[in-house]
């Protein structure tokens, strides 16, 4: 029958073409290249490999900087490598604070789903700083490189959404990158100017040594 | 006084130095190019070109799909142009739907702020079909360009927000761009194997001619 | 002598330049990456690799559509990966169509070696169709993403040449994707508003179920 | 009655939607951008602009080289302005010879329309050759910015289609970089290796100077 | 004469192959793409736009860091514009020192022209430092949007080239991004975990307020 | 303690973060991608796998060429794989020359470091010469894919650092590429209009055959 020869007919036509261009779920056990990691073979990917439950559940803001980043990127979620995008949420408490950050070479916008978020970014040709108190629904975007922060601007627990221009945008918190590892406090003083009480402090609190 | 010159230094050794890289807020009157609009100048740029308070309203549902769509594509949100994302909010209500359409040349994840969702795309390769029902919290990724849809799993209003990989994804809704335009009958029938009667009924509720 | 030093020189200070950058020859068998399959040795690469001969025969037309694709996508011609473009060869016999369909991300640029094709895409913002009936030497192109379709033209043979810019193209078939799966008649007249009959007609010619 | 809704519904809904994303046809007297040309109204864009019928005649092949090359790149065909690809028409009579040259960046995928063409490039690394003979219906492709030429190989007319990999792909023809222009036979001996009275002659064919 | 024709036939066919596409030379006072600035007029480009005398002077290091940056960026060499890299100068009295700082997006090559260099990135993943002391003609590769700085690392004048992946790699130094601007102290405090007083105190110094 | 709390909460919270797209230092061995080569696994990646001192000795420039090329490619340097730029050192003996050349889609700048040097490159559009002599400090950028050369212009020796846009530029030296392989004297001299005397002396002097 005619019809019949329809769907057999595109089955051979292009059964040549069972590329796996579509989409490129991570094999995250392997080496990875400048484009991310190697594809796991496309019979045995599932809808789960698309699916993500992590973003759910509030993260523990029961720390000293009362908030949580609970991310979704190409580790968490293999199914976003290649596709260039990816998602974390943010539980910030009362108190809550994302410390100053930069997400090397991805863009970054925000949703507020839940409180108030006062955001911010600094520009680096002018070290102009762009700050704002988000209410709910209210969306914030953050050029790739840039320094920014997130901070609770209300009483009550703050829950946002954040989306990136890369499956994995990395994270570089300033903190971090100063404090908590063992650059001698000899460089970084010289580097940063900071007093040496003050780094010696925060090494201290951070677990950097040197 | 010496400290004083450090902050003198700098302003003239990287006075030459203000780009406007950082970022590049379309403006929406210029003819455009490749790669997005062309940019305000950065002088004239504040904090509220980078904020979206659109989001922050629920979509009007009453209609024949019960669902709206909400973007913040470059057109509606002019900061993040060039900065490789842009945002949307999909409203649902209980007999919501987002029809069959594609973004062409743009990735989509979608974050579950209220309700539950059944959403699937369809892959090229081997048209396997991908589809759950995600709950509150659940994401879920779609590969560029596939076809994909969005429908209300519950009884109750659902929320979404997506996120796109370019600030400019597009939308091409299956029934729009088959019916809801001047294509001829003809070329529709034999392009798509769909019947007469189905054309002419999805052409007159679309308001397509020909 | 002085000239042989010049031939053994840049043979010593170049051997260390024997990259592979100028191809990669795709490995067909390996796991992929987003930015397309692993490079063979260049020692093992011969011009046979950058030679495809598979278009030079007519398509069998004698199905349904009175049609075929033959392509020359980086899965039958290993010798584009990573370059950019690829090509396929349409034959349309008197009756043929090549029907709806989307590249994921890719253009297309049509050239009619013989006989005539009318051909048409559809934009995505105003859903505005674009069709043109192209006669022998005619060139069309159709933006990336973006439903198009082929139609022969006259009453003889038409074959045409058509080029990606992408090694890996990807062919969603509009058909294929609703009524040649698994998905469920409910969901897809849901979110397609096309009749219970008119899906279940296509779902049993194109070999689909539920 | 709730179907006209469904129409008007989506006009509104999208109509902030109305981008030019989906393609950018150049203007071409603008400046440009890195990117290509800026784009055209897409209110004023026609079919016509995405269909280009200069490569159906042959080109004009009594000359020196027996040959002509007849582009549709952005500068004839303004509608792949930033879609990533263009084409252009080889015809070769008996004694017809593309000279060496590159596409700066640009890859190149070649289909043999009629006759016989002996085709090469040149790899950087190793310097190797890779030629072959092609008969009709035959594709070659030649890997981006690397040295390559086409030869008649038949007693007939040959066509080609060729495509590439950008809608600018440049054409640097090395006798016309070498002997077509001002540059000092001085620094141009020096730096080829070549014979003065060679330099001389080929200077004086192509009207060179210097 | 027939070698005649050879010049002009080229000039004939190519003719409208003018295109721009080989370089696109900054005009500086337009808008700007995300792409980069608009292209001068090729006809009135000359050698002079493709070569900038400023790296061949000292830097001023009279100053508090005993340090200078001269950039070779787009904005002061309009003929990197497009080309994917751009150049800076660092000259480093015996103190000198460039603070920490990255170039969001963009990644450097530095090479040690005179004296010795301690140089080190942090890396975003684990924090690590990678730190070393360089000689005349040592380089090392900063990767993108990465926290890095440069030390003198010998009892005399140290000068280096440094090279960007990008016309306009941005420089967000971490003291001007925190302290040279109106960014509140209580936000900034909160945000860093520095004291209130190391915040003053480098205010005072960098000019900030707030 | 609280602060302690600090620093392991950002252990728990971003060690799912170990990602290595910071950076990725090339395996060699492996087959590489059309993005590069595969990474190495992070956690066995030092600071000197950033560092490379091979630049830092003149090259031997006693040769037929008078002149060196010491590359700092991904191949020698894998520190600089994936990171979008790469470098080189030249060293020019009085009577020093680098011949004509491209790197297939690379741009370069060159900064001379001592001496002065004449360097040159042609336009693919008008085949023009854009020529200059530049003296130490001189910064001159050649746009990607184009033929360019450079000559020593004093009578001391000369030396320049070179970086490129592409880890992996290659190098196609043009009289290489057409007089050091088994490319036939027939298929040369029909391609380059070169005499067979001139095609035979230089195929001599370069080792080629054919």
């Amino acid at each position: 029958m005619k019809m019949l020869h329809f769907a057999i007919l595109f089955a051979i036509l292009f059964s040549s073409s069972s590329h796996a261009a579509d989409f490129c779920v991570a094999k995250l056990k392997g080496a990875g290249s400048p484009a991310g990691y190697a594809c796991r073979m496309p019979s045995k990917v599932t809808v789960d490999d698309f699916v993500f439950a992590g973003l759910g559940v509030a993260g523990n803001t029961t720390n000293i900087i009362s908030a949580a980043v609970t991310p979704a990127f190409v580790q968490q979620f293999p199914g976003v490598n290649g596709l260039g995008l990816s998602m974390a949420r943010l539980d910030l408490a009362p108190a809550g604070v994302i410390p100053m950050h930069t997400h090397p070479g991805a863009s970054e916008i925000l949703f507020v789903v839940q409180g108030k978020i006062t955001a911010g970014f600094i520009s680096s040709s002018a070290n102009t700083v762009y700050v704002k108190t988000l209410k709910k629904g209210d969306v914030m975007v953050f050029p790739r490189g840039l320094l920014h922060f997130q901070i609770n601007a209300a009483g009550i627990n703050a829950v946002a959404v954040v989306s990136f221009s890369d499956p994995d945008p990395g994270l570089q918190i300033t903190d971090f990158a100063f404090f908590a590892n063992d650059l001698s406090s000899e460089l970084l003083e010289k580097s940063t100017f900071l007093d040496d009480a003050q780094v010696k402090k925060l090494k201290k609190v951070l677990g950097g040594t040197g």
